[in-house]
């Protein structure tokens, strides 16, 4: 079941789409929004299905689908959680200011609170003051939404407590980053807000893909019109979602709606750093990544971070190279107070 | 005005509360919740505050209001950011581990991004599976509701986009902290569910007692029943609500119902650390902070952190002695799974 909120009101409005993103049908009788029915989800899911099916074959009436119409599948959220399940990514980031990982990386996952109260829709600008000065860079990743989880949930508990899966731009402001983490409380002002693609899915629209803890596809980039990154989004990741999911109710319980990420999907390449898609490597899902590499092999980061006009898109596709969650598509453009 | 909500469902029952927090009036059939009623507050102020007079008139049905029987104001919200306004806190914590305060905490605010999926009611036991081993510690504060706020919003603007005013237990865990910010993240299982006091307050029912900034009351705790902070929150902070909600602004906007709390509320004696309230002091509103005066002066901690039967009380009293939130009071108890 694929499910999306058109642009709306605060929490948008909730509608069932096709498989094949091309049709949608209205849930309002069923819920009126995302939230509503993730807060019922027991008595929703059922009703929601039935749309989903009557799309299918044509039983319900229906309207022609555009991404460009959808805010995030949650506008806002009570909870957006962050983790950084591909160390790769945590690697790269410390060889290339000559640190270590430290060994408790590998057992206690890294997640960080993130604002959750102003998203932006799959297809909105990145508005910002400053581009190269705050260092404008995406991050591509992976999300699911979960139901009401118990505190002190364990990893094989958390399976059943995923209700959707929905792609994010994580977008990241690298140059108040260091600032900021010296200041010892985490990222604020430097993580504004994400924006998730068009349309989330349940675990078995993704059939094999899914395998209860991570989506084993590629999840594909492309930056100002090139392919800049391929991650396979089921390799390389130390924590699954499961995993970060207990990590994250340990002292507290997760209300439905919570949003948890995997961190940017990175995959090494023979046990070490990856390639440029043009050299034959998988790219990469941020553009810090590819500094860290320059800065690795050649001395100095030589990759820009965005500018204003730079575009970012992202997507992934099933086995038979159809979109599954439709494509976050954003341009960086510069913020005007009103 | 006051206003409250009433447990029941995610998010409570919105109703008004008299002045003197005796008796209630159902505010239904102005907003159902107090997050329906800050998503449109320039329509729904003026009925909540016409409920408001009736109740002092008579005019209006009424029940009577007890404070037990409340959720915390916000039951979940969209965004808990919480800063630490009152530097001495800070400086004490570095002092006793003979670190120094950087330049730069006197200028930039320090704010951390808090759950704010699952809040805990005002009378709610603090469910914990540790205490001691946990170091299970409140802190108390002040915290305001904010409106929507534009990105990039100056103090001076910031001003009048807070709502509401309020009292937090930002319960903390002592003993996950020092790991928790080794790792760079920021907190995430050191800081479980916070709770708010019963009844949140606009601006004007504080009367002299804010000045647009910060309220000018000793905010009172007791810890197991005996006086332990009086500390007045009106005094010593580095950063007022207005500097703390822009800085929280700078990259993205902040959407109605944000709740911006102030760090644990700390005075300083003689320009120096505080004394406890039986030395004739003015106390403390976390037990950290007594532990590391202890550390400065006696060479190591000795008051321990809750365990599990220990009680907290926070509340505020106007210049006639009347409580203005009602208490928060809570009990450290064992947290068992169902």
């Amino acid at each position: 079941m694929k499910l999306a909120s058109l642009k709306g009101g605060r929490d948008g409005r909730l509608v069932v789409v096709s498989n094949d993103l091309t049709r949608y049908t209205d849930a309002a009788r069923v819920a009126p929004t995302l939230q509503a029915a993730l807060d019922d989800w027991d008595k929703c899911e059922a009703g929601l299905r039935e749309l989903a099916q009557g799309l299918e074959t044509g039983s319900v009436p229906v309207e022609r689908f555009h991404e460009r119409e959808c805010a995030s599948p949650l506008p806002r959220a009570y909870q957006w959680a962050d983790g950084s399940a591909y160390i790769n990514h945590v690697e790269l980031v410390r060889k290339a200011r000559g640190a270590e990982v430290p060994e408790s990386f590998y057992e206690d996952p890294l997640m960080y609170q993130g604002g959750s109260d102003s998203f932006l829709g799959p297809r909105d600008d990145i508005v910002m003051a400053q581009d190269e000065g705050w260092g404008v860079d995406m991050e591509a990743e992976i999300a699911v939404v979960t139901g009401d989880v118990p505190m002190g949930v364990t990893p094989e508990e958390a399976k059943d407590h995923i209700r959707l899966i929905m792609l994010v731009n994580d977008v990241s402001l690298r140059g108040l980053i260091p600032g900021e983490l010296a200041k010892g409380f985490g990222f604020f002002q430097s993580k504004p807000s994400s924006a998730f693609s068009p349309v989330a899915v349940t675990p078995d629209a993704l059939g094999e893909a899914w395998d209860g803890g991570a989506v084993h596809l590629p999840l594909l980039v492309r930056y100002n019109g090139e392919p800049f990154g391929q991650a396979n989004a089921g390799k390389d990741l130390t924590f699954n979602f499961p995993q970060l999911i207990a990590h994250a109710a340990k002292t507290r319980p997760l209300s439905a709606g919570t949003i948890i990420g995997s961190g940017t999907v990175s995959n090494k390449l023979d046990g070490g750093p990856g390639k440029a898609i043009a050299e034959g490597g998988d790219g990469y899902s941020c553009i810090a990544e590819i500094r860290m590499i320059e800065t690795i092999y050649e001395g100095e980061a030589k990759t820009p971070f965005m500018k204003f006009g730079d575009t970012v898109e992202i997507k992934m596709k099933d086995g038979e190279g159809r979109s599954i969650f439709g494509a976050i598509s954003q341009t960086v453009a510069k913020y005007e107070r009103k």
